[in-house]
């Protein structure tokens, strides 16, 4: 075996029990659309981090679980990936509750939690309760994370807490995944 | 920026404070040496897992942080490696209380620790206490962690826990890893 | 030795290394100035509960140690005490980023954090940050517990979080915690 | 209501889902059987102990809840009982893998976890693999947890790991608990 062959073989692993797209099934990530962005001086795209792998935690400030698990987690992400090209974001999105969780009470928040990663505020939406990304995306809830690779596509998306060391090698393996033109091209040179 | 380029700048990150070898400067790692295994059939052997990222979990069986941070973490890791090319090995590396921590007594300890892992136990050594695996890579005590490349080569070897982020990050990369050569000739393709 | 003279030498035991008065030094507990109440039909008072243990537990909701260890701690504590002399209380003590911690943002964290037990929130000052129960009780900062026995008097106030075990000890001693007059009177009966 | 009448509906506390015996109606606790003790110049009776609240941990050192659980709670609670009449007691109780809990391993355990209470070794039987004491008691597995009150009564015997809280509830009271005659003369001066 080669070791082109074997590196074809965990591209797209399943990490636990949640599922993976494979490179070639990956759709584009939607945009964001956030109203105001803490921790950055200009407003985050993801069109603005192409090339990059990015890990996207969408919370609430009065949840839970996000402040026992997922904004922990995002925090040491956050460290962890100092100069990879690993970036995490976090995303308010406020579906409940909303004359607490306010911009000014998320700002609070920030501080108190010493959160230094960027923070964008989903769009609030016109005739509902539930912001604009956090509808787009059809997230269930919160903690969300949404992982998107260096193209721009969405590898994964789930509802719940992630467990750290399947989140690490599912994080891990998109920072070194091959291009798509590699892999299919590899079939014919291994195996 | 090409993604050429930018995969290059992750194929070894340095994880949270803990060196990673890069490709270029990593050394064959040592073979181990083996009295006896469980939870396999036929004897383990490096040479025989090349091609394999392989994490070996050196370890006492009453040895406190062992116990209760690295070896929920093997397990973990075995059960999130399946299907993939990351093999899990254990290691029993007895440098004290020799008349406790006999093969009698580690079968015991894999069977009511549920440990479905190969593991290793090291070969005494004829003068001394250290057994020679242990004493070949000079590790410190335990747990220690040896983390090997699908090349054979040693990328890191580090006393103490790893955190279960940093080393699914590190451990994922390794999966898709390029070759060598596809590194270097890289240069040339997108800076 | 008489059982009644073991008693005595478990009356006000130092529980770790936090200082418990013993009942002839304890004072009166400062009365509660709370604006208003959530989880209760009528306001409490200290006044009210005399013949019960008390134990309250001063927090704000962006405080990271008050929702990480006092609030689920409380909680827990609230449960157990069903059915005993033993009353859980929260007190919202407010006194930084007062614009995020609303009464309103408060009643969102109560419902989201499954708080049933009763919790005030601390009238604040007229002329500075520091709400009137806070100042009075001089407490440091969130969390802080104050502890009061049958008789209405202080017993323990601390800032910071609790064991668990060292808390259990404490609050479990004073549960059955004979009446001054009775440890006095007991150094003529058994010793 | 007066302090004395208050004091009566707290001696006997259900705590949590366990059932804590009525002193009136608890039975004597059977003697241990040890067949060596570490951590004591003296072996250990509870007939010795009359006068004291003990808790008695039986465990086995390869039992995963034992290690994880039990033996840290023992360890800090032997801590904080220093100068109260709390007695911190352990108990080997083998009754699987003899060949690999021997008194020789035990030892190691017990300096490898630095454990400082004493521990005993439970009788081992002459015709089974259950340990004598362990046999008496009718304990169900391990870790077992035997509470015992001033006067050599059982007061609690549970299966399984006990909550924190829970714990220190239950022997906080017990360390302060009325002798019987109190308590029943008691209904007559306060309801």
């Amino acid at each position: 075996m080669s070791a082109g062959a074997a590196r074809k073989q965990t591209v797209n692993p399943q990490i636990g029990d949640r599922k993976v797209e494979k490179k070639s099934d990956r759709l584009p990530a939607l945009e964001l659309e956030a109203a105001r962005w803490f921790n950055t001086d200009v407003p985050i795209t993801l069109a603005g981090l192409r090339g990059k792998i990015v890990i996207l935690h969408a919370f609430q400030m009065l949840c839970p679980g996000c402040v026992a698990y997922a904004i922990p987690q995002a925090k040491r992400l956050f460290e962890l990936a100092r100069g990879t090209d690993l970036v995490v974001l976090g995303l308010h999105t406020v579906f409940e509750h909303h004359a607490a969780m306010t911009p000014v009470a998320l700002e609070a928040f920030v501080h108190q939690y010493r959160i230094s990663f960027p923070v964008g505020v989903d769009q609030a939406s016109t005739d509902g309760t539930i912001p604009k990304t956090m509808a787009a995306y059809g997230m269930r809830g919160t903690p969300s994370t949404v992982i998107i690779d260096r193209e721009g596509h969405l590898v994964r998306h789930t509802f719940g807490t992630e467990d750290d060391l399947a989140l690490g090698l599912l994080l891990g393996s998109l920072l070194n995944e091959p291009p798509v033109a590699e892999i299919e091209s590899g079939a014919g040179n291994g195996e």
